[in-house]
């Protein structure tokens, strides 16, 4: 099994992204960890001596945030997020692992992977917190902005079988994100793939709202790229503001107030650990011809671990050859 | 000027409207207050002696939460819902508000009151809480489904007029939510909106992330009601479940925690108030031939008070008359 991690996208590149190799390869010591980008600065990171299942491949060129994603892939094949890609196209690697542009990933994942047969549209999972700690695999998270009904079935096919294999939920309950839980709710495209979902052979649990989302009631929820995107961003600066709110409180001057904050920051570093996607590991790319996992921009090397853990499990139980079927079975 | 309000809907009905009117009518006491439901339950709230400005319409009919919005609204024209729609369109009253079945009230201003000229649909529009303590005015919040470019162009129009009359700001910033801030991000609607909305004579910013969103960059923001009502629970829901995890923490048993919690209890009240839907009144439907303010079910005494002080606000300046103006003068 090979990973291949392109060390140079993300806010804490390539330190982050080093030591949370360094880790894994002495976990997975059955992986071999393929690590791209400038071999000066990688090997710069202090302390980052890798052992012998770990290659580093050298480049320069970088795809920056603000690079605009299908023109940078074309133009920058020698970039760290291409030659990843390439690599698992070529069959070099079973698994490619960024933090970089998102935008640039999905295109790379597509233009140079390709897609699955049957898959017209490839779908970004991310696992967003919940309050009961489970977290909700919701998708699509940004790919497509215009998804059909059929679309939306495809993703629900998709998440079943990567939740089943990487998330180790046996028979996941799968929700259709809408605005009400009648079967008659919603907009054309929603309304449709209610019936192709209650129609299919997978555990539908029917229509969901976005606060029992948060609470935990479906393992899968699944919407189009817009509204995931929306629902994302939407999620993750609530809960970045909320705490931010409560920092301020806390750190407030007065030594009663230090002391009382003093005695519960235990405990609000506990709650705020439910709602950290960083446990969560990153957001598979699902529907491209190989395995292909965006990490969070802003991942720190537990977060990086925690993707590189997911990209291991993704290939040990061969989620490619699972997806595949899925897709070739219910078409 | 006169306001109806219907005392039967809503978790708090009848005490919390019949308290709030109570203070209202006191507070405007230019201003008549109609009060429709049951009789009996109205005055046999504790210590609801109204003042001289107020009158109750006796009505036993209530249209529930669970019933089908448009159904009820035509089978039941005696209900206190309906009732007060019917006032303000026979111009016995100039505004209405209404805590109950939101379905049904939207169905009540649409059916009853009808359309204003130029306005193909009407639109929700409440206020969330911003991190700032702003607040942006979010619509469509679930009126229309699938709204086309146009339709979101109108609620642009509609809610600068509000926003400008009610909320007392003079050129508001109006943004369009989307995910990403580039021109060309979106689906397709929201990319033909971006075209009609820069063309517009608004104060249009541009694309908004719901992240930014939250931290107030703009007065007004628009989107389908699909959207809108996705962002609208998940934003209540996020913040209620943060909460609620706060609280557990803070009355964990053990005395210093205990002590802990009650130096802290204050500020995090003000924190919590900062997000508090309460003090931003109810949200109108604009596009309506009426005023029509649907108050949030939970509403507390005081979240009804906002409601109708925000309702006297609409009726003093007139805004039915401002929205008609703007919409014949854009067509």
């Amino acid at each position: 099994m090979t990973i291949v991690v392109d060390a140079m996208g993300g806010d804490y590149a390539p330190d982050a992204p080093v030591e949370a190799v360094r880790q894994a390869a002495t976990t997975f010591s059955d992986t071999r960890f393929i690590v791209i980008g400038n071999e000066e600065k990688i090997n710069g990171v202090a302390g980052a001596s890798f052992p012998g299942n770990v290659t580093i491949h050298h480049t320069d060129v970088v795809i920056s945030g603000d690079d605009e994603p299908v023109r940078a892939v074309r133009r920058k094949p020698d970039s760290s997020l291409v030659m990843a890609a390439k690599m698992v196209s070529d069959n070099k690697a079973d698994v490619m692992v960024s933090a970089g542009n998102t935008g640039a990933i999905m295109a790379a994942g597509a233009l140079v992977m390709g897609r699955l047969k049957n898959v017209e549209r490839p779908a970004l999972a991310p696992v967003l917190p919940t309050f009961n700690g489970s977290g909700v695999l919701l998708l699509d998270a940004g790919a497509t902005m215009d998804a059909s009904a059929e679309n939306l079935l495809d993703y629900a096919y998709m998440a079943a079988e990567y939740t089943k294999y990487v998330l180790d939920i046996e028979n996941p309950r799968i929700g259709l994100l809408n605005v009400g839980t009648e079967d008659t709710k919603g907009n054309a495209v929603v309304k449709q793939a209610f019936l192709l979902l209650s129609e299919s052979s997978l555990n539908f649990v029917g229509n969901v709202e976005a606060r029992e989302m948060m609470a935990g009631c479906a393992d899968v929820v699944v919407c189009d790229g817009f509204v995931g995107n929306v629902v994302l961003k939407l999620a993750e600066g609530l809960g970045l503001g909320l705490f931010a709110g409560l920092k301020e409180v806390m750190t407030e001057s007065g030594l009663v107030t230090r002391m009382a904050a003093g005695v519960l920051a235990p405990k609000l570093r506990t709650l705020r650990s439910r709602y950290d996607w960083a446990e969560h590991g990153g957001a598979p790319f699902l529907g491209v011809a190989g395995g292909c996992i965006k990490a969070h921009g802003s991942s720190n090397p537990r977060a990086w671990y925690m993707a590189l853990t997911q990209a291991h499990k993704f290939a040990a139980n061969d989620v490619l050859a699972k997806l595949t079927s899925a897709m070739v079975a219910r078409s």
